[in-house]
C-alpha cells in the first residue's frame, strides 16, 4: 500500500436518545450557535430536542442554509457570531448544513477575505471555532471529516477546503432521527454512500488489504441493507448501520494508502449544475458507464469486486465484469433511482454540453490514472443514454 | 447494535521512511525522554535513525523497559522526567514499551502516589504528557489506542487504566521496521491480533453489520498474509498489511457497540503468569476449547465466522463449528504456535493450579454474558490438553 497519515480526532457519540448527550459534549458556559436548515429540523421536533439538552445554555438561531450551502448565507451567520460573541457552534442537519458551519468555523476566526479559504484550499486556514455536529441525514460522512464544499453564487463557483481544524469537536449520531427521512433522500444517502467507497476502491491494486476488506464489507452492507431502509423504514437496526456506513465510508479509514478515482462525482457535479438532478442520481447515472468504459485499467479490482461483493466468479473476465456492473445498476435502480439520462428527459445533445462544461473547469484528465480525457468522458456518458 | 462512543485522535503516519517525519511530529524546541526495551532497538539502528531524526533536539535516553514493564523501572523514567524537565516522550517499540510510556505520561503529572493511577483503572487521571510512538512490534495495538498494562513486582499484581489523555498524540508505523524481528515474535503477534479480533466478535449478535464486515476483514488478511510474513520475510507489502490489522484490531473500530468476551485472555494470562508461556501462545492454547465449550451460546456468530471468514457451509450446525474451530487451530499451528497444553509439557495437574489462581483473581464469571464460571473454566481447559 501507499505510505499515509491518517488523523480524526471526531468524539462519535452513536445511539438512541444520545442527543441528551449534547449537555456533557458543549461546555456549560458556552454561547452556542444553532445551525440548521430548511424547516425539517423543526417540524421532526429535533430542533425542539437539541434545544432541551442544551439547557440553560444561552442559543441563538441560524436557520436558512440551503442544500449547496452558500457563500452569501454563511457569511451572515458569521456576521452573527462575531456580533453576538458566539463561543460554539451546532450544526443540525446533514452535510450541506454541516460543510457550512465548517466555513462559518474557519471564517469566523480568519484574517483577511474569507473566500480565500475556499482559494486556497483550506491552506491559509490556521484556526477555527470550536463546532459539534446533530446528523439527521447519512450520506455525505462530513460529520466525521475535515472536509467542506461552499458555493458563491455571484460566481456561479462550488469550490470545497480542507483542513485539520475543522474536524467536528464531536457528532452525535442518533439512527431514529432518520424515520421521518423522505425515501427519497433515504436512497439518495445509500446510492451517495456506495460510490464514495467505489471512488476510493475501485481502481488498481496496491497490496491494500485492510483498505479492501473494509470497503468491500460496507459495500456488502448497503446492499444488504439499502433495500430494507425502503421496506422497513422504522427498522432502528438497518437506519443505524446505515448511518455507520455513510460515516465511515469518508472517514478516511478505506481511503488513506490508496488511489482515488472522483471521475465519477466530477462528471456527476456537471450534470446537477446543468439539470438540476439530485447529485446521488447524477452519480448513479454515470458509474455504470464509467466502470463499462474503463474495465481494461480496472480490471483486477473489478474482478475482485465481481468476486468479493457480489460472488460472481463463472465466465471470461469481460462477462464477470459485465454481471458485477449489471449488478451495480440493477442495486441503484432496486433503491428506485434510475440510472440512464433518457429517465431524466436527458437526449445526447444534452451531453455536448457536458462536456462543454467539463472542458470549461478544466476537468480533462479525470481518474486514478488521470487518463479520462473529455473523449472518454463522453464515450461515458453516450453508454448511460 | 448497542449505543457507542468512539474517540481515537492519534495521528498515524505510515510507511516505510516515515522516522524521518519525526522532525515534523515533535515540537522543535522539545526536549525529549526517548524510552525504549532491550537491547534490540539498538543492535537494528532504530534508535540511531529516531535520533537522527529528532536533529538538534535535546534528547535523554531511558533504556531496559521490560516485557511486561514494571512499577518500579517506570517510577525511574518519572524521576527523570521530573529532575530533567523533559517535555515530550517518545516511545520506540512494542507494546511493552508504549504501555510503559503511557503510565510515564499520566504518572508525571500526577498528583498523588501514581498507583493509584492502575487502582483506578485510569479514573483519576486528569492530564498527562504528550508523547508519540515508534512501533517495532506490531501486535497489542497500544500505539493507537488508550490502554496500558503495568505490573507492580512487590505485589505481583499486573494492573491496567485506560484514559483518554494517553492516547498517542502520534504513532509511527514503519513496517520495513519488522523485517528483524525474530520469526517466533512475527508469529505471535499475528496470533495475538488474531485473538484480539475475535474476543470483540465471536460472542452474539447485535446487528452491527459494520464492525462485523470489518472484523471478518481483518481475520481473513490475517489468515491470507499470516503464514507469508514467515515463508516471505521480507515482503513489505506483507508485513505493512499485517502491521495496518494490528494496530486496526484494537482502536476501537471493531469493538465499539458490540459486546465483547476477553474469557481467553483472562485464562490465557494465568497461564503466562504461572508457567511463563508467551502470551500470544496461550490464547491460541485456550481459543479453540473455549469456543468448543461454548458453542451454544456463541452459535450464531460461529456459523457466521465458519460461512464468512472460512467458506464453511456444508453440513449440520455442530459439524460447521467443529470444522471452523479446526480451521481457527491449524491456523494457529500453521503459524508456529501448538496449541494444546501437552504441547508445553503440562498435564491435567496444571489446570488446578490454573483454577485456583482465577478463582483467587476473581475471575469466576467471565465472558460476554458472565457465565464462564470455574468449572467452565476447567471443562474449556481440559478440552486443550
Amino acid at each position: 500500500m501507499y505510505s499515509f497519515d491518517y488523523y480524526n480526532p471526531t468524539h462519535i457519540s452513536f445511539g438512541e436518545g444520545k442527543i441528551a448527550e449534547l449537555d456533557n459534549l458543549v461546555a456549560k458556559d458556552a454561547k452556542v450557535l444553532v445551525l440548521f436548515g430548511g424547516r425539517s429540523a423543526e417540524k421532526t421536533g429535533t430542533l425542539a430536542e437539541v434545544k432541551a439538552a442544551l439547557g440553560q445554555r444561552e442559543i441563538v438561531e441560524f436557520g436558512g442554509i440551503e442544500a449547496n450551502p452558500t457563500y452569501e448565507t454563511l457569511m451572515q451567520a458569521v456576521e452573527i457570531v462575531k456580533q453576538q460573541k458566539i463561543d460554539f457552534l451546532l450544526a443540525v442537519g446533514g452535510g450541506s448544513v454541516i460543510d457550512g458551519t465548517k466555513f462559518v468555523a474557519a471564517a469566523a476566526l480568519f484574517e483577511g477575505e474569507p473566500w480565500d479559504i475556499l482559494l486556497s484550499w483550506g491552506a491559509k486556514v490556521t484556526q477555527a471555532m470550536p463546532f459539534g455536529t446533530v446528523l439527521t441525514l447519512p450520506a455525505t460522512g462530513s460529520e466525521m471529516n475535515s472536509a467542506s464544499v461552499v458555493t458563491r453564487k455571484e460566481y456561479q463557483a462550488k469550490l470545497s477546503f480542507m483542513s485539520d481544524h475543522v474536524y467536528p469537536k464531536f457528532s452525535v449520531l442518533d439512527p431514529s432521527k432518520t424515520f421521518t427521512l423522505p425515501e427519497r433522500q433515504v436512497a439518495n444517502g445509500v446510492v451517495d454512500a456506495f460510490i464514495h467507497i467505489t471512488e476510493q476502491y475501485l481502481t488498481y491494486p496496491v497490496n491494500a488489504a485492510v483498505q479492501d476488506r473494509f470497503a468491500e464489507g460496507l459495500l456488502q452492507t448497503l446492499i444488504e441493507l439499502g433495500p430494507k431502509a425502503l421496506s422497513e423504514p422504522k427498522n432502528v437496526d438497518v437506519r443505524a448501520n446505515l448511518m455507520w456506513v455513510a460515516t465511515m465510508a469518508l472517514s478516511g479509514v478505506i481511503g488513506r494508502g490508496v488511489p482515488h478515482d472522483w471521475a465519477t462525482h466530477m462528471i456527476g457535479h456537471e450534470l446537477t449544475a446543468l439539470y438540476d438532478i439530485d447529485h446521488a442520481r447524477t452519480i448513479a447515472i454515470v458509474l455504470p458507464g464509467m466502470l463499462d468504459c474503463r474495465r481494461e485499467g480496472k480490471q483486477e479490482k473489478l474482478l475482485q469486486y465481481a468476486e468479493r461483493v457480489w460472488g460472481l466468479t463463472q465466465g471470461t473476465n469481460d462477462e464477470i465484469i459485465d454481471a458485477a456492473i449489471a449488478k451495480t445498476r440493477g442495486f441503484f435502480e432496486a433503491m428506485g433511482i434510475k440510472t440512464r439520462l433518457s429517465d431524466y428527459g436527458l437526449d445526447a445533445s444534452s451531453i455536448d454540453k457536458v462536456i462543454e462544461q467539463l472542458e470549461a473547469h478544466g476537468m480533462t484528465a479525470l481518474g486514478e490514472k488521470q487518463d479520462v480525457d473529455l473523449a472518454m468522458s463522453r464515450k461515458i456518458l453516450e453508454r448511460n443514454l
